[in-house]
């Protein structure tokens, strides 16, 4: 994995797992939401912050998603994410959850930049681009 | 099961289920709730409608939960709701989840009627509460 | 919306929805998969009876789906499910999210056959085959 | 808060929410058993080790939440766990979570130990109460 990409480690709990004894697929989103949320505060922005100060909300347009093997209970997994386009109102990034060396997951997914009061798209803060075009 | 209790039915899906193949306790309160958000529609209340109109959001102070029997992937359960206690901004309700004739569960659920604006406590709506009293 | 096409209605309550206001994105998969398993259902098949008789559970492979318009707390939406792919042992299902005449979410999501006791690709029972071809 | 609690940190995702812009009451639930599983787990003991070790699991037997104050996104809490009843099959802890110096919720959880194969109470593993009576 790509030393550029930002990792954010998922612990797995029961809350995540189903009666399949495998997480449930819908939980991946969570976590690559979390590892989203943890990049953009490495970087120095806090999403509420971004809503009162800038007024801009993010909103997940489309995802695509391969499991490619299963996770289940107690696993410590890590999260990547990747900025890989980066549009005046809109993102995509490319995310992967590995369990040590095993690609556990792919994903894709499309971020709108939203105006927070009527949720319209609208051009990304200045910072938050130059810092996600470094 | 008293017949004047309101009964909503839940399937159970794979987002309900952990691994440990039953359905997960949290879960419980998720079906709790859509059982009295059934039976306040039932009598004519639409909790959307409630917050514009009427200015008032409805919040939980407590949960007791008993399990009692553990529910499956894929069964038909019966979630029953009766208010137990009306007082001028909080209600208390008495719920049970089945499946067929045995108790799987047993709820005690204090619910506080808010300014939706202010969030504190205020006086649950006239016809609501004379609706709840017969 | 074709009237191949199997539809399934969605209640939105407070457990699907997020501080945005909408309907949290991970839990589209919820009331996709709720849709496919009521299909099957009303085909004739109960997943719990196919690991039990058959020896075969289905999992998911890959999700692609798109976010068009928000969904909110309340509303009453359909879900609708169409097989547009069917291989031996897997399947790939067409899928939309409506409010009134309005596509909320489309969703492409491939399903994998699998031996419920070794998590391996197995052949679609039968009956369960021929019942999706007609 | 008294400094034999173990405490557990848990950021609030959008996941967590729900349209009342604060933390959905059932997620409250799963910040809970989060900080019980890594008190067993920072005690020595994993989950998964003891269903295929000692062959025992735990499940929530009953719950009681207070819901102080509300939590929101991007907070950072910290979640407490004490046992205070030890019986041969059974615990108890008493639990809290802070936002800082803030109680937001108190709980009560009563967890059975169960054998993994047959779910009915089972005693405690010998190392295991050991430890918990410490």
């Amino acid at each position: 994995m790509s030393q550029k990409n930002f990792l954010w480690p998922v612990r797995i709990y029961y809350e995540d797992t189903d009666a399949g004894g495998v997480v449930y697929h819908a939980n991946y989103l969570l976590f690559y939401e979390r590892a989203r949320t943890e990049m953009l505060r490495a970087m120095g922005f806090e999403q509420d912050d971004l809503i009162i100060e800038k007024g801009v909300i993010f909103a997940v347009r489309s995802v695509k998603v391969d499991y490619l093997m299963p996770a289940h209970f107690n696993e410590l997994l890590q999260v990547s994410s990747e900025v890989s386009l980066i549009k005046s109102a809109s993102l995509v990034f490319e995310q992967c959850i590995y369990r040590d060396d095993a690609i556990l997951s792919k994903a894709t997914i499309r971020i709108a930049c939203l105006d927070a009061k009527v949720m319209r798209p609208k051009i990304i803060p200045k910072d938050l681009l130059e810092q996600l075009k470094k």
